[in-house]
């Protein structure tokens, strides 16, 4: 049985097609969501569709995967056996964990009730609204952009809050400088917030600077060595003291284990993560794997705990499904190896940066056009593809994001 | 003052580009819809921004519009002024309706609670989410669909309701076959229920044939001659006396004037609609217009009210902005004449219908091809209509539909 139908679960049963078992895949949505392109739907720039696709569509061609919608409620790891919501409680040989991670705020006060996390595609929906509210809400009323409803922190110096705060700033000095004429700049600021001295610690100094360069250029003011303390609906308080007046707070830093993973009784990792022995199962229940962001894996070449990305996930589900389908066969099994193909992520338009293993680097449109090839080949269909190349051609060429409306229901 | 942003206010709008007037346009959304469409977003074929397109968008080129998205709260027509939910109340000068009208019900039990209509976006969404929702709870629970759970009722045999049904077919026989391979097809039945003796009134004799015979080859039971007389959760229950197990009740028939035209203190035309002059006013208020389907307009040719077509209010909207550009320029106005380019309507995939009004028909993959470029012409931009060739496309092509996916937010 497979537990998530993210890029850890998705790519477990994948590896399963040709294996002589019953692959049961249990995921809350129907949907399979690429994550690394989230912040696009949170600034309208890819609709929905384009970054949910549709979990039960992937195994049309799949016979041995039953896909089911529904919530994991408890798994008794000793009877082998996962409650769920909705459906029968349902035993298992093998179990692959891929249920990801929840936000952690750290304890942040009201963070959890006014902050906006960006981890599932119901959060780049619910920002998105929540922006496009606030602006047209200024627009009725232009005093509320005096008390700061059109400015926004994101939190968080890593490739999430980096891209949200660059394509944010671009939605705002761009198509939103057509869309509302009166409101001035200075009233719609973009404030990207870092607890470390510097943001993207995990690249190269040139990288920074450049990345660095390109928000500030887009307008984004950033602000290092500063942790927020609380937060409340209209402003964000820092523990330096300084007290923002931001309605909008995305919160771009850190994850944890969810409540189901703690209450497996197991011991957590940092994070609460999972332990996983080098093959990704649990030590002591050796038929259990645990991928992607739930569990703490550890990178073979630098003994370091991997992060959670999209690429560790996918490629940890990969090898605990290939791993199970040589279980089966009686076939010898291997330690996981992450093959670290290198990091990138997008500031904005025409700037981007990509490190690779070896120490390369890129910068701006050479970077943004790997980006974009790396992304596109990653969308799990062909239509997806076609999907998300036509939306970015349509705002590269006519500088329109035409995904900026709330549809309320 | 324009209040409405779908095919009347911005036809108004639009032709009001070159005029020496200030425009402020009003809508409750932030989007334009294209209602057309609408059943394919609910069917999950197109993405929402390909039929609901930002407002404000459309005005970026024209400086003499003012876009405000507020709810009309009242409208005091001898002081000529308009109440908002958030805005300052505002006088106008020229004032043009075009709010559209809300779904009338005519007192079925039930309906205005259970029944899903298919007037805005949102209805769209939100019959694509309970249809998903009933499927996947089917696939949990298989009782359920025992109980009708995927049966479907779709009321009324004009345009809304056949492009409904045969769509919701398609989907029905289509991908959601690959998708839920365990449902029996009989415990998925989709009825077409019409009062009249007979479907699609409004076309000739060869055209309701065809409908009728492609409406049964995608599975479509139509039941003509019955009357729905209530509406719970999980049955339908016509006049008759038979009773339908469906968890889903599509309600495609009928127009009537919203709150606000009731509480304008007006005679009012059938169906609650505002009796406009020839030149769209109303006759106490000559300042004021009323166009698409808030009013009663009266065919020049045919001496017949105009039905509450997308085409009868962009052309009665257009015809109120030129209205008033010529007034305001001491030019000469005109009486508004509707031109009828025939009516159409797509049934399924190669399965279209187009009556012109010189009595000539299409029908088939000819009629399909003719539907298609007509609605893409109708297309508010370039990268909306790349977005349906896209979707129609993939779907065509791979018989998917990506849109088939439920966000909760």
């Amino acid at each position: 049985m497979i537990l998530g139908g993210g890029f850890g679960g998705i790519g477990a049963a994948k590896k399963l097609s040709k294996s002589d078992v019953d692959v049961v895949l249990v995921d809350g949505h129907d949907y399979h969501t690429f994550q690394p392109l989230l912040y696009q739907v949170a600034t309208g720039l890819l609709d929905q569709p384009a970054v949910g696709h549709p979990i039960r569509d992937l195994f049309h061609k799949q016979d041995n995967v039953r896909v089911h919608q529904d919530r994991v409620t408890g798994i008794d790891l000793e009877a082998r056996e996962v409650r769920f919501a909705e459906l029968e409680p349902e035993r298992y040989d093998y179990l692959v964990l891929a249920l990801g991670a929840e936000v952690n705020y750290f304890g942040v006060e009201g963070a959890a009730e006014h902050a906006f996390p960006l981890y599932t595609l119901a959060d780049a929906v619910r920002l998105k609204d929540h922006v496009l509210e606030r602006w047209e809400a200024a627009d009725r009323k232009p005093e509320l952009a005096d008390d700061g409803a059109l400015n926004m922190v994101v939190v968080g110096g890593g490739p999430t809050g980096v891209e949200t705060a660059g394509a944010m700033a671009e939605l705002y000095r761009g198509v939103f400088r057509s869309d509302y004429p009166d409101v001035p700049p200075e009233q719609a600021r973009i404030l990207l917030v870092e607890a470390s001295p510097e943001i993207f610690a995990m690249f190269k100094p040139e990288i920074r600077l450049y990345t660095e360069h390109a928000l500030a250029e887009r307008g984004v003011e950033v602000l290092t060595g500063e942790v927020v303390e609380s937060v409340s609906p209209q402003r964000v308080t820092l523990k330096s003291g300084t007290v923002l007046s931001a309605h909008t707070l995305v919160w771009g830093a850190g994850l944890q284990g969810n409540e189901l993973v703690r209450s497996l009784g197991l011991e957590l990792e940092r994070g609460n993560r999972l332990a996983v022995d080098e093959e990704l199962r649990l030590a002591q229940h050796p038929e259990v794997y645990a991928v992607g962001d739930i569990a703490a894996i550890t990178d073979a070449k630098t003994d370091q705990v991997l992060p959670q990305l999209g690429s560790v996930a996918l490629q940890s589900g990969e090898h605990a499904g290939e791993t199970i389908a040589h279980r089966v066969a009686g076939k010898e099994t291997k330690p996981f190896k992450y093959h670290d193909k290198g990091t990138m992520a997008t500031i904005g338009r025409g700037a981007a940066v990509v490190q690779m293993l070896g120490g390369k680097t890129m910068k701006g449109k050479a970077a943004q056009a790997a980006w974009g090839t790396v992304h596109l080949a990653l969308l799990p269909t062909n239509q997806d593809r076609a999907k998300a190349v036509v939306d970015w051609a349509g705002a590269g060429l006519t500088h329109q994001r035409s995904g900026r409306i709330r549809v309320e229901t």
